[in-house]
């Protein structure tokens, strides 16, 4: 499938300050960008910091007064396989490089506190179909709800409260798998038909030989979804991350499917 | 400084099952290992996972029954740089490949908490100056207890109980290094004369260029760290993760100069 | 000092369900209610739960549909002896009945948690000048910001985040009051000169014979509160419980002194 | 049933410092102590600070170095109606004197936190019906562990951990039933035929017009449970209290049946 994509954002900054962006579409795997424009409004001197791990893509800069960013792209996803049942999990050896850091508990995913949850619950089941299990638990036990979390809500949190947003439900997944040792990571997209739209956050697993995306919130199918960062968790794949001050004066994001 | 460091570890497994080990001294950089034995008392098929980008140095096997696992090796440590004063900030353009994640809050270390508290009790400082007045405050107010803190505990914990080991050392000097910008990042090593001997968990921080090793506890002098593995923090550095249950019978590891 | 006092509520019960209002002045101590009014836009069966130990008053009653509550009061406040330097502390033998329990933690102040503290920073001072240490403390450590917590913020948090609302500055005095081994409890009142006004939380401590106001804010004078309810933290002292759902539609509070 | 109880302590004090006790049984509604003594080895001045409204019995004294506490009753325990099937909940109105509080949030009920999950999980069922199904919920999740939790483990950390002791199975239970609004505290008790012998945590909720007790481990039935002290959680309830540091030497505890 194709999309476009774009992004507007107008953000007050009363001092100059550092601001990472990650807010392009990543480019490599699954998905290739053919045509993109980023413009600033200010023209400040920008670093790329490119993760060629993950086609993940990412600029600095200094950033001060009022700065309005616009991106567009046009993105061509490829079928992706993200079949879960079934697909068995991997070995340590199996794993490709840099697997591992996820399956171990992060800032927002205490994997470590929910093993026996899940060896208790899901005993029968591995890989896979356990990935399935645990989000079905999700769908089945947690309400999609605004307004009740907020950057603090860890996993642990959500377990309890029973309640949150995209955010949360991928944190939740995450550590579970992870304390199921399966590993688990962060990605941010951009979602189709994701309403209202935002910068979607769901979750992506490694089993059966190759990470599958998968959206623990039901609201993006995974097709429709445009990656943009990669991480242990939000605190690795916040769209932008200010070293500072600023007020957010305006921000919206769009996908549309092309022909 | 060369030193021989070694280790002794039994275990019990009453299943077979995958074991993560973080036991041999990283190669590279500034320390080189000039020979080495790794002996186990079973004979397991052995996947080696070692990391080039920190030298850090991982065997994947499965273990069951009983297993001693010996290690031994001879390393040389070069005259470390792990002057703090005067040392500048880097900006994020400046960064070395993978630094960037050790600006951001993980399991142990929620810096996200702490930037108030930085900014409001150090604020006329900067990069390694900073970070001597870190020290300095963890070092005026945290005392070094044995048993009051345990495997969930995070750096919020200790800033509040103001107690801990190493480890919770360790990791309240990089929440606040984090909080303050400044990448920090969690490292194991033998340390020698460390009383009791034992692995011991220091920090390093990203100043003046380098990473530079710092022990927030005050017992073992850069120089005579001799590193192992490098992470987020404790949860990536654990000298042995076991995917399913063990029980321990021994361990104990050592640490000497040679002339 | 004569003040009036009054509140004005309006919300939206979406079905029936029982409410418990912590509104009137409390009558008994160091003030004394002159007159006053209740008046509610339904007309429920009222059932008066006043406490007896405290002077706090309390009605429980049935809501549904809208409700507008509106209290007026004329109410005289004592001198107060609110002095706390100099204030001996009590020994248990000395509390007064229902002390007991504000030596302990509660829900929102873990005072468990901050022995070593107090006992590192405030070694040198006991009783109501070991309070004053702590306020003093509080003040020059701690931010009046609003937006920063919320219903689940707990001293903890306000002692890692250093930032909040009266609540919240509350919270942590009490606790570092109890692990002082210093009988503490909040107290909501009017408070006069309170900009924006609005219901105020304070506490109490038992020091030199008697319980104590203290505004850890500093924002109302002792002799300007206008007690309402007592209880070991926020979770008591709410001014309106309500065991369903509904919806704010309007709350505002005011206090006037009189000549 | 009858009952001989004893309980015998030794602590050392290294400094003098002020003790309560919660040790004896208590006297009055469903329970009468026939016949009993308290001896100590030293022979500090003691003060009764007893509980009318419970029949708690507290004493305080200062202690100071080798304490040796002994204590014997012989306690009658009443018939006592425990039903919880079909017991209707009370209304505001309906709760005894003291019972509003064991409505609300303490330091290890986060009550508050746990509303979401009760409305979901058991919305068929109110009062009595209400409490049997929490707790066997409770039994069906929760695995009885030693050594997993600690004196900082609240009702959320033994939600999410799914492993605790009497104390954790008790604060879980308590906060369920607070979060389902049916008043629930905590109550110290010698248990019958509890294997090892100790001093039992157990819960009362308030449901068909009294307080009812209720063993979450279903070690020990309420006809078999001595009550002691009672309080809003284990805080309220720690059968010896330390105001100063002090170090166990010896303790024990038992409970015959008499004929």
């Amino acid at each position: 499938m194709r999309f476009n994509v774009s992004a507007d954002l107008t953000y007050d900054f009363a001092a100059p300050c550092e601001v990472l962006l990650l807010l392009e579409a990543a480019d490599g795997g699954d998905q290739a960008v053919r045509e993109e424009r980023l413009a600033m409004s200010t023209q400040p001197r920008i670093t790329r910091l490119d993760d060629l791990e993950t086609g993940e893509r990412r600029i600095a800069f200094i950033a001060s007064d009022t700065v309005q960013i616009q991106y567009e792209a046009r993105v061509e996803v490829a079928d992706r396989d993200t079949a879960l049942a079934g697909a068995p999990a991997a070995t340590l050896e199996q794993l490709p490089p840099g697997a591992l850091r996820h399956l171990r508990p992060s800032r927002y995913c205490p994997s470590d506190r929910f093993e026996r949850f899940v060896n208790r619950e899901f005993n029968g089941s591995v890989g896979g179909d356990r990935v399935v299990a645990l989000l079905e638990w999700i769908a089945a036990h947690v309400d999609y709800v605004s307004g009740v979390s907020d950057a603090a809500t860890t996993a642990l949190d959500t377990f309890v409260d029973r309640s949150g947003v995209c955010r949360d439900f991928t944190h939740l997944a995450i550590s579970l798998c992870r304390a199921s040792q399966i590993p688990a990571r962060a990605v941010s997209a951009y979602g189709w038909q994701l309403d209202p739209p935002d910068m979607h956050a769901v979750l992506e697993v490694y089993v059966g030989g190759k990470w599958r995306l998968a959206d623990p919130t039901g609201k993006v199918r995974p097709e429709g979804l445009v990656r943009v960062a990669t991480g242990r968790d939000a605190a690795d794949i916040a769209f932008m991350s200010i070293f500072g001050q600023a007020q957010l004066i305006n921000q919206s994001f769009a996908i549309e499917q092309i022909d």
